[in-house]
């Protein structure tokens, strides 16, 4: 609720929450949709602007543009199923590809079901039959191990059903985490796994989720791709999207719409959303025919940013707690104040350290500098050149499916899953 | 000590650590300088390769190539001044700049004084009177706050004699949270106090050093710059530098020697070493003429990384040891897992919590989506287009140099060292 002041300045005109009004401060004008007050001062009034952004304004006069237009949902209609078009399933996990408005909260929420996007976006049914269903209703900051571990298991069900490919519809927060995850767990799957999020949300006309649907759609009908990977926007314009490698892609922006980009690796395709397919750098088909899922993920893992003057006795607090894994994102080629090699040394008693760089770019080599191998000499395992990341996925995975602490040592020093690149020196 | 075989095989040729020496495995030959054991297998025999990495191989045959020859340390003359020219001071921090391969050890580590320095690169004694002393001898890993502090005086003192500039000579793991904790206690310096590194150290051919410092000497004396920059290679070629905002720039590569790159902004100048200098986004001076230092950081802050399924439990570990300050690097445009909400609502009853992106590019906008508002809600802080490295630094510094915390969250969110780019929106 606002305070009385602005209650009673909407109630004059008639306002309610989501109609367009004018709001008038020091003789300046804006216009926008008005949104419900959630927190903060109660005498500001919030509107949406034409941009997509919300702006606080402290009014001296608020005017009644048009009334909120209450659009009638369409009934949804199932599409008969076109026996020649192959079959893709959208699991939807939430996110910005799967929300609108709220204006019970004041701000964008998932709401969609799959249906709704294929509504959304017709263009899908052009290109194959869409089936779709609802895996959960998350915003990605709030993904965690339990949703790995389900949305695998959902996978699996679809795998069975031999569909043409699987799209994933996931918040962008955390899409590169669980892109990695996906691919962890299922070894060779048999059937293009693609995780396609939006940048923007469906209200606004810049809205990028469309175009990363249609070409996911359009790699998985007209390529033999099989394997995990990422479909999001490869420039700011609306030509091209790129297929990402599940284990070498980050979210390096936080609203542009081609904010995914690879790290020490290139893209596996780009994607017109006319169908043209064009390959960068596709993975090599593995030999091994048969597809092995192994789902779990053990919780007791840390990614531990390193910093000048940090506390020894946050490593002391994962030994307290029994943890069994760290991945620390060191400095420069993997290094870490000197004070720390005493309680990382308690920790390794019973547990795995990975070093990895907050560099991003280059790999760790902990044979160059004193630290690096003093770092080595009490256990510390390099990561190469995996993004912290993906190290910290790849951790808990191993921890959770293999038992010898020696199996996942050495696992993690080898390329499963095109995290890390072979070095070029010897 | 390397096993009895390799001892027993390097004796019977007369080889010693640091000779010249042709390994052979399985009929492949190695050629590099013999390093000493300092860590894993003994049986290993650990060689400098020319291209400056270390490999480690179990060798069938060692043969010598050439003793190691010692060169003869050149007494340091001292040049006397040129009265015509300007004087620069380099403060000696240790690090890859000031190294070389250390035998005792097998690795990098800091030996060279700053007269040292001079003597590698005569062509400074070209530009400037060069007088040089050491700070420290420090990897820059283990640079700690009272580093700062301690350099803080030294500059202080340097800045009293008058002299053109100074040159910082400094590791390059975390030269950037350095230099901008020298920006934030200096306000207005009277002088360049130009912050160098090197990613190569000076036994390589490839090493960057040298030019590094030249550039900074040129930035020096051929403009009328004051304030806090960093001076490092622009490309992996010789061709400039990159003379870079103290608070927009992150070390982006472990290894490449154009490894420092702004984000969110752009480089202040371009300087080839023959002094040419080109500005591209010159700093404003400041209309306030005078200096003022603030010299002290506040140790109980920390720099916390979000990521899925992350303990809320780390939040307590800060409450509990009664830290004053938390800079999170979240998802996206600043958000959080839900589960972290209750633990940071107890650690904001005494302490200061900022919000920044592990996505690096971009800004925090926590007004888009409901767990920003809910975060907003609780008191955390928007870290804006803040690097999570910079906004750590920056609320240690605030913390320890101000004293009520509305004006410490008020600083926080104000751009003080061109640490905070004005939002293009409303």
């Amino acid at each position: 609720m606002y305070s009385k002041r602005i209650e009673n300045l909407l109630k004059k005109s008639g306002i309610e929450v989501g109609d367009r009004i004018e709001v008038i401060r020091n003789g300046k004008k804006y216009e926008g949709t008005l949104m419900p007050r959630i927190s903060g001062n109660e005498d500001i009034i919030i509107i949406k602007l034409d941009n997509g952004y919300n702006v606080g304004i402290k009014p001296d006069k608020i005017k009644l543009v048009s009334k909120r237009v209450l659009k009638k949902r369409k009934k949804v209609k199932r599409v008969k199923k076109d026996p020649n078009k192959p079959t893709i399933v959208i699991l939807g996990m939430g996110g910005t590809i799967a929300s609108k408005i709220d204006y019970v909260t004041g701000a964008v929420t998932p709401l969609f079901s799959p249906e709704d996007i294929v509504e959304n976006v017709p263009e899908l049914k052009e290109i194959s039959n869409i089936e779709g269903r609802e895996i959960d209703r998350k915003l990605s900051e709030n993904v965690d191990f339990d949703d790995y571990e389900k949305l695998v298991k959902e996978i699996k069900k679809e795998m069975k059903r031999k569909v043409k490919g699987i799209i994933i519809t996931h918040g962008t927060d955390t899409l590169h985490y669980t892109a990695s995850a996906l691919s962890f767990a299922i070894e060779n799957p048999p059937l293009p796994i693609i995780l396609v999020g939006s940048q923007r949300s469906s209200d606004r006309a810049s809205s990028d989720g469309p175009m990363n649907l249609i070409c996911a759609a359009q790699f998985i009908t007209k390529t033999d791709f099989k394997g995990v990977a990422i479909s999001m926007h490869a420039s700011e314009s609306d030509d091209y999207c790129h297929i990402l490698p599940p284990c070498k892609t980050r979210k390096m922006h936080s609203s542009k719409r081609d904010a995914f980009k690879t790290v020490n690796s290139k893209p596996i395709a780009k994607v017109y959303p006319d169908g043209r397919v064009e390959f960068i750098d596709k993975p090599k088909e593995s030999n091994i025919p048969t597809t092995t899922i192994k789902g779990k993920f053990e919780r007791k893992v840390a990614l531990l940013k390193v910093y000048p003057n940090m506390d020894p006795k946050i490593v002391d607090f994962f030994t307290k707690n029994k943890y069994k894994g760290i991945v620390l994102e060191g400095t420069g080629m993997g290094h870490a104040p000197i004070k720390i090699l005493e309680p990382l040394k308690k920790f390794l008693k019973n547990g795995i350290v990975v070093m990895t760089t907050q560099c991003l770019n280059g790999r760790v080599n902990m044979n160059v500098y004193s630290t690096g191998r003093l770092l080595q000499d009490i256990g510390v395992v390099s990561g190469e050149d995996m993004l912290p990341e993906v190290a910290y996925i790849k951790l808990s995975w191993l921890l959770a499916n293999y038992k010898s602490r020696k199996k996942v040592e050495e696992l993690l020093k080898k390329n499963l899953r095109g995290e890390i690149n072979e070095r070029s020196e010897i």
